[in-house]
Formats: C-alpha cells, sequence, structure tokens
C-alpha cells in the first residue's frame, strides 16, 4: 500500500507541499519514508469549511445509516490490517502482539459505537406533553434530546496510534454522535495515520457520505494545532497527550471568542495504595502485578501506576515484611528486564530528566536505575522509594514520569496514607490492594478517592482500560481538563454532543426520537417515566 | 419575623461585622432595614471547611433521605410564605401576581428534585459484569455512576429571587444530586435571601442533615463572588447574571490550579423570526403576544426577546401588510404602556444607557422612546427598528439591552433571514413564527437556529420557562459558558456531579445503586441493555 504523505482533504487529497516531515523509527534508529507534507493555511480553511457543510448533512442521516457508516469503517480498517500493523510497528516499535490487541481494540471499538448509535437511546430523549388546561397558565408541551455540537477536532495520541488515533475512540465517538470530524494526525506516527484515514475516507464514499465528515491533517509543529483549535468552525476537540501540551491547547480554547469544549486527556500518576494486611498476605503477587503494570508497553500508558503507597511500613507496626518482600521482589523484577525501545527520542529523553528530577530529590532513593542504550530510544525500569514525609514537604514527587518506572512511598500509619490521598492532584485512576479485612474498615479512603480520581480498582491494576458501557477514562484536573467526561467506552459520545430542546413543534420538525410514535424505538423518558 | 442580617454559616450565624449594606425598595425609592453584615475572610474559611466535611457526610445519605430534605425545605418555604412574600415585594418592586407565581415555582422545583432524587436513575448506573474467561484476556467487572462533585457555589440572581436565588433551581440541583451548597446572596434582596436561607437551615436541622450541608454568605462588593470561587474547597459553581459577571467569574474559575466546572447564564437577545405568511394571517396577535413577552416583569428576564427579525419587508415581496400591522400595532401598545419600577437603579440606567447605545447607530430608528419617572427606577417600554444590512454591519446591534425593549429588523429576502441567523451569537432561545406552509419550506430555519440556541419555540414566546424534565435553559457562548448544560428544570443536577468508575469492587464497598440486586429499584444499563 503505497503512502502519499498528502493531508486527506474530504474526498481529495492535500497539496505536496515543499514543508515535510518523516516518521521515525525507534528500533531501528532511522528515518521512514515516504515525506509527509504540512497542511497549508488554505487547506486548514477549506477542511474547515468541508467539515461545517457535512456537519448539517450528516446530521440528518439516521441512526441507522451512522450505524452503517461505522461498521463500514471497522470492515475497511481490518482489509488493511496488514499494511497497517507493518507500519504501526515499524512507526513506533512497540511489540506485535501490543499491536495485535490495540488493532482490535480500534476495530471493536468502532462496532460498539456503531452499535450505540443504532440502538438510539444514548440520546437521552425527553418529553414532556403539552397541557393546555393547566392552571394558571397553560403547560407547553417541551421535548430534548442530545444532538450532534458540529464539527469536532480530534488530536492523535503518540502512545496509541490505533485506538486512541485517527480511527480511535474520540473519532467513532463524534462520528457516532453524528459530527463531522477533523483528524490532526500525530507526527510520530503519520504513516499509520494516512492508512487509517483512507479507510474512513473509503468508507464514507461507499455509504455516501458527505465528504468533509472526514479529514485528517499532517503538519510536524504546534501550529497546526493551535490552528485548528482556535478555528471557529471547530466546535469540540478531544486531546490526550501530555499536560503541557493539553494545557497550552486548553488556554486556547477558552480564550477564543466563543470558547468550546476541550477535552483534554494528560495522564496522571495513578496512585496504587497497598494495605498491610493485603501486603503481608500476599506481597509478592502483587509485586508481579505491579511489575507488569509499569512495564507494560515500556510504561507508555496514560495508567501506569507511578506511585505506590505502602501502608504501615516505617515504624514496622505489626508485620511489615510484606512491605519488604513487595520492594524486594520488585527490585529483582526490575533488575532482570532488558531495555526496550520508547517511542520516540523525545519521549526517552523526558523519561530519564524525570526520573533524575525524582532522585535529586533529599530524601529519594533510587533502587533501580534505568539503563540506556546507544540509540537513544531504549531504556529499562527505574525504581525509586521515598517516605510520606519526604512526599508531602516535596509535592513534585507526585508528578507524572511518562515511562516504566515508579516510585515507592512509605508510611508509618494508615492516617498517613489518608494525608498522602488527600494530596494527591486528579487522577485518572486510584488504585487499592487489600483483604477483606483491610477493605472493610476504609469507608474513609475510598471517599476521598472518589474525590481524587475516575475511576477507583480494587485488587487490580488500572492498565489495559476495559472498552465497555461502564468505563470512565477520566478524572479532575489535572488528568483531565473536565472530570465530568471520558475519553474511552461508550459514555464518550456525551463529549460531542449537547442537549436541544424544541418547544411547541410541529411533528413534522421534530427529529425522529422525538416524534410521540416513537419510529426509532429508543428509551425515553415520556412525562416523567422511562418507556419503550 | 424578625432578620438579623448576618451570615448562614451551617448551623450558626455570622457576625455583625462592621461592612453593612441595605436592600432598597425600588417603588418607594428608601432604603430599607435592617443592616446586612458582608461576611470576612475568616467566615469564608469556616463555610468553606464546613462545607467539605458535610460533602462527605450528606453524599452517603440515601436517596431517600436526600428526597425528604427537599420535601422538608419546600415545606418550611411554604411556612413562610407570608413574610418571604411581604419581604420579596419590598426589596424587588415585582408585582404580586409574578411573585405568587414565582413562590409556587420555586416550591415545586424543589419538590420536582425531591423526587428527581427518590427515583434515583437519574445517576445513569452502567454495569459490565467480569468474564474471567474471556480470550485474549479476561474482562473485569466495571460499574459507574453520577456522584456529587463536592461543595457547589451558588449565585442568587437578581431579577429572579425565588426560583433562581438562595433556594432556587441549582440549590435544588445540587442539593439533590447529593452536594453541599454554599450560596452567595444577591446583594439586592438580601433579606428573602436570609428568610430562604432559614428555611433551609431548619429544614437541615429537622431532617438531620450535617450543619455545612448549607450556608448563605451576605457581600456588597464582587470580593466576596471572586473569594468563594476561588476557594479550593468549592468544586463546581452556577451562576445567572450578567455577561461581564459572569465572564470575569468564568475566567477565575479557568484560572485556579484546580479548574472547575462554572456554570453560568448570561442572558442573550433570543431572537424571534416571524416569517412572511404567519406575519399577514396573525400579524396583529404576533404583535398583542411579542409585546407582552417584551414587557413581562419589566422586560427583566433572561429569555426576553430583544431582536425580531421580519421577513420580506423591506421590499415588500409578495403582501407586507402583516409586518407593517406587527409594527404598528406594537407602537401602539407599547405607546399605551405605562411606566414600571426595575430591579435596581443600576439595572435601570443600564438599560436607558443600553437604549441610547442602539439609537445612536446610524441605520437605527427609534420608533417608541422609553419614558421614564424621577425616581430613576420606573422606566417604559423601548422599541427600535432597523434593517438586516445594518445589522450585519454592526453586531453591536445584536448585544443585549436587559429592560422591556426589541429591535425590529426588516430584511428583504428569505435568505437575509438565514444570513441574519447565521451571524447570532450562542443564544438560550429562538423562536419561529410560521404557519405550515412556512415551517414546511425551512429545515434550513431550524438547522442553523440549533447551532445557535438551546432552545427553539415555534409559534409561541419564549418567557415563561416550563420546569420540566425536557427543559433546555442554556444555549452556545455566550448566552451561557457552557452550552451543554441548563439552569432550569431536572436535567440541572447534571450540573453538578460527575461519573465515578468502580472497578473490582467487593459488593459491601459499592453505592447501592450498582449492587447487582438494585436496591434502590433504578433504571440502569446493564451490559449493553436498559433495566430495572
Amino acid at each position: 500500500m503505497k503512502l502519499s504523505g498528502r493531508s486527506i482533504i474530504g474526498d481529495s487529497r492535500g497539496s505536496q507541499t515543499d514543508e515535510v516531515f518523516y516518521a521515525f523509527n525507534p528500533a531501528a534508529s532511522e528515518q521512514i519514508e515516504p515525506a509527509f507534507h504540512a497542511a497549508t493555511v488554505a487547506e486548514i480553511d477549506k477542511v474547515a469549511d468541508l467539515a461545517t457543510l457535512a456537519a448539517v448533512e450528516y446530521k440528518h442521516k439516521s441512526s441507522k445509516q451512522r450505524s452503517a457508516f461505522l461498521h463500514a469503517i471497522a470492515d475497511e480498517i481490518e482489509s488493511l490490517a496488514s499494511p497497517i500493523k507493518q507500519r504501526v510497528i515499524l512507526e513506533t516499535a512497540l511489540p506485535a502482539g501490543r499491536i495485535d490487541g490495540e488493532f482490535a481494540r480500534t476495530v471493536n471499538q468502532m462496532r460498539l459505537f456503531a452499535e450505540v448509535a443504532k440502538e438510539g437511546s444514548w440520546v437521552q430523549a425527553r418529553i414532556d406533553h403539552a397541557d393546555p388546561e393547566r392552571q394558571p397558565v397553560p403547560k407547553p408541551d417541551v421535548r430534548s434530546m442530545l444532538r450532534p455540537v458540529g464539527p469536532v477536532l480530534v488530536f492523535g495520541a503518540s502512545n496509541f496510534p490505533l485506538a486512541i488515533s485517527t480511527a480511535g475512540g474520540d473519532t467513532a465517538a463524534a462520528l457516532a454522535a453524528g459530527n463531522s470530524v477533523i483528524v490532526k494526525a500525530h507526527p510520530a506516527h503519520p504513516g499509520t495515520s494516512e492508512l487509517l484515514g483512507l479507510a474512513i475516507q473509503q468508507a464514507a464514499q461507499k455509504c455516501g457520505m458527505p465528504p468533509g465528515v472526514f479529514s485528517l491533517l499532517f503538519g510536524a509543529d504546534h501550529q497546526l494545532g493551535a490552528a485548528l483549535v482556535t478555528n471557529p468552525a471547530i466546535k469540540a476537540v478531544g486531546f490526550t497527550g501530555s499536560y503541557a501540551g493539553g494545557r497550552a491547547l486548553m488556554d486556547l480554547a477558552a480564550a477564543r471568542s466563543e470558547p468550546i469544549p476541550f477535552f483534554a486527556e494528560m495522564g496522571s500518576v495513578n496512585p496504587i495504595v497497598v494495605l498491610a494486611e493485603a501486603a503481608n498476605e500476599r506481597g509478592t503477587a502483587i509485586a508481579t502485578g505491579l511489575y507488569a503494570a509499569v512495564t507494560l508497553g515500556v510504561g507508555q500508558f496514560c495508567t501506569n501506576p507511578g506511585l505506590v503507597i505502602l501502608e504501615g511500613s516505617v515504624e514496622q507496626q505489626g508485620d511489615a515484611n510484606g512491605v519488604e518482600s513487595i520492594i524486594s521482589e520488585l527490585v529483582k523484577l526490575m533488575k532482570e528486564s532488558s531495555a526496550e525501545p520508547m517511542l520516540t527520542a523525545g519521549i526517552c529523553s523526558a523519561y530519564h530528566q524525570g526520573i533524575k528530577r525524582l532522585a535529586a530529590i533529599s530524601g529519594v532513593k533510587m533502587l533501580v536505575e534505568p539503563s540506556a542504550d546507544s540509540t537513544g530510544y531504549c531504556v529499562g525500569p527505574g525504581l525509586l522509594e521515598t517516605t510520606a514525609e519526604t512526599l508531602l514537604a516535596e509535592r513534585s514527587l507526585m508528578h507524572e514520569v511518562f515511562g516504566p518506572c515508579t516510585l515507592l512511598v512509605r508510611t508509618s500509619s494508615h492516617a498517613e496514607v489518608l494525608e498522602l490521598v488527600e494530596a494527591l492532584e486528579g487522577q485518572l485512576t486510584a488504585t487499592i490492594h487489600g483483604t477483606p479485612n483491610d477493605l472493610s474498615e476504609n469507608h474513609e479512603l475510598i471517599d476521598a478517592l472518589e474525590q481524587k480520581a475516575g475511576r477507583i480498582i480494587v485488587n487490580s491494576f488500572p492498565t489495559g482500560v476495559e472498552v465497555c458501557h461502564a468505563m470512565i477514562h477520566g478524572g479532575p484536573y489535572p488528568a483531565t481538563s473536565d472530570g465530568r467526561s471520558t475519553s474511552i467506552g461508550t459514555q464518550s459520545i456525551f463529549r460531542f454532543a449537547r442537549p436541544i430542546c424544541y418547544q411547541g413543534f410541529p411533528k413534522t420538525l421534530l427529529p425522529a426520537e422525538l416524534r410521540d410514535e416513537n419510529p426509532t424505538g429508543i428509551w425515553r423518558l415520556v412525562d416523567g417515566e422511562f418507556r419503550r
């Protein structure tokens, strides 16, 4: 499959501009052909116009038509499975097993949203019938439902080139909700993005969708993203990436003359609390699970656990052997671990710098120093240790280091565990390991974690986010820009819709979902009662 | 009922500080006793601490307990009906009929939220059961539901001293969702606020709610509001007021080290489009309705129609008599109208200045100049006229003038009507008057209005917002800070909650709403199917 390196602009292609960039193979440490051509200002405008036009036509497609379109996208992606997998491995050095899993997740996720669109109840239709006889004033006929917000901008994420990128969760959610989508391809995997973009373009053509329903723009610098976020045509944005990048774009979105919803998932340290009895009963098993969660995908997951709070390990309250066994097992596993390639040179150097930053703080001990190889791409896992006292005195220890490292925190009491939790910033996830006995006494801990995280996990690990109806992959700032939202799972469809209310409408002008006869057969709240 | 003029701080009262202010009777143009004492910095901190403590205790109350609390508030307010109504009329000069209506709406609204809390399905519970046998990886048990965000700050609104104030919609929604609430009393009706606050305090005591579940703070300047919005304890804010005030507080909320959801309803011009055939068929009736909507409550409604787009009235396409009859009837009704007192001297002078600003623009004709009396509080209605061409050249004509005035816009074609709609900023409401024939040809107009407004009304008027399940009183910026939300109707409960996901939780630690046996009997999405 030959790549052209040109943006996808509705049903046509961008120009071969002189401003080019290349993908890079981190495993072989070499540049990959072809050149990718940065979108021009005129192309950004054209894409915005096309998306605006398409938004109106696309929102009038029935839920079945939208569903068929999403299924067609999944089919097209599957038909390109082999070239996509080859290219993504070349561009990311992620292992084939991981890519197989992420590929399946991407296709399944698209089909899951296709089913959500077809079933249709996600629009939260509500009907309150009129009562012309009501005193002192007649009651009007009022109906409301969620409607698409308009063109949605999606940023491809570096660490999930398939599942959170061109044809990833935000794109699927935005299309399922009835929005046109513009994707800014991540410059670290442009070839993968082009292949996925072509799959969507092909599906749009086959399903008779308006050309501007999907576009994909290339660009290697921050200007393209900034130009898109501030373009008046864009009505909502989905982003997964670093705090610095997310915050800068969030501020741009808020400073527009019309501020728009900006959903950034900016990562977090995903604290794990290991309670004393659990540490004693199954310290080695916890260490093994923790090692796997920290090193999975070379630690390049948003839910990578970067902070482990160990109950009662400073002053040896009771039997603290569990804590020592967790630490010694982790040290052993990490020291045996080989260096693996990270996604980009930038991510790799930020990892080394981040660990140095932590280790330089007084009261922090380096237990396992990460290895590095001469390519500048491969790293080994890192392990650091400190005390609650040090952490509370130096909050910057709680800031994420992206990569396969974690910071162990010894505490002297359960009260100190709670104090640490209270001091946490917003998190995507928080995890508790505890025995039934540990847990039954800890409503206070769960209450505190509910204030801090979007997802709370008991006796498992946060990596491997399940794409399902109940998943929340979000959390209070700074984990995300808006803790009321998720970027993974079917509830992400709510990002790209807003309620519109229709009062006194003649039947023929109402959306099908709000007509009395309920032609789409969805669940609705009719005069206060759920009905289908 | 004796007022103390002191803030309500949980189950106690604020101090008699030296910084005082008084309510003012606009009808009599005189100050009203007693003095109201501004909250101190220490009191703000105390209230924040109490609200944080109470938030944890209150969120563990069952939905039935919360419901009983809201019903008790409604009962307490009713038991104070007479002093509340007397005081609010004194402080606002709103007519007794309007106050009776608003009082009933306030009590009914509190009870409606009590029922929503009791029924409980609003939490959008979702359960995806585990599948330990799934390949290639086991499926975890994942459950999610909406949970209270934490202490909510509510700003009392000047124009709805009962229904959008101390015990108004945001307070009811926040309490129903399980949050503690801090209200900043509007300084124009502090006595009304104190009475309503006492009713809530009384209900909290009777129902055994934690003291910090509700507090009410007094203050006459902007410092109190700013201090509260930036207080780390506050996790969400509801505001109804001016664009300037809303935008300033919105920026403060966004600039916090932890930005929080800030819901501001900042008003709009609520455009009305009168299509040609409707104007011809029932011009006089439209004028009568429009006159009532513009002058209701001395024009002091968020949904007051400030812009009327008249189709086909410049070049007399077809029979334009309808348009002329609308204009002449409106002029007649407005000229016959007497001056009525506005809420405050500030609102009154802004009204006069606003109309002068519009009239000074070249191409704008003053048809009815508003009368004024010597008190500085009473105004008559104002009517201005311009053309689409003028409006498109001078967009500031689209900015709201708060009060009983409206701007008529003549157009030369249906295309020009659409062009005007495309040029609109975000609106709370948009209204179309048309015959079946007018409407059947106007899907394009409705599509355009969906992009601009939160509520679209056909053949009626936007004032008199119905408090019901389907109501949306919101809309794209700058009508509100967040077009995905409503400040009126039961969907406003979603403002003050965020989804939390529980993975692998033992049954005893799950909220009741997420346990398999469904003890609260709510509607849930279980493995993708709606069930109860």
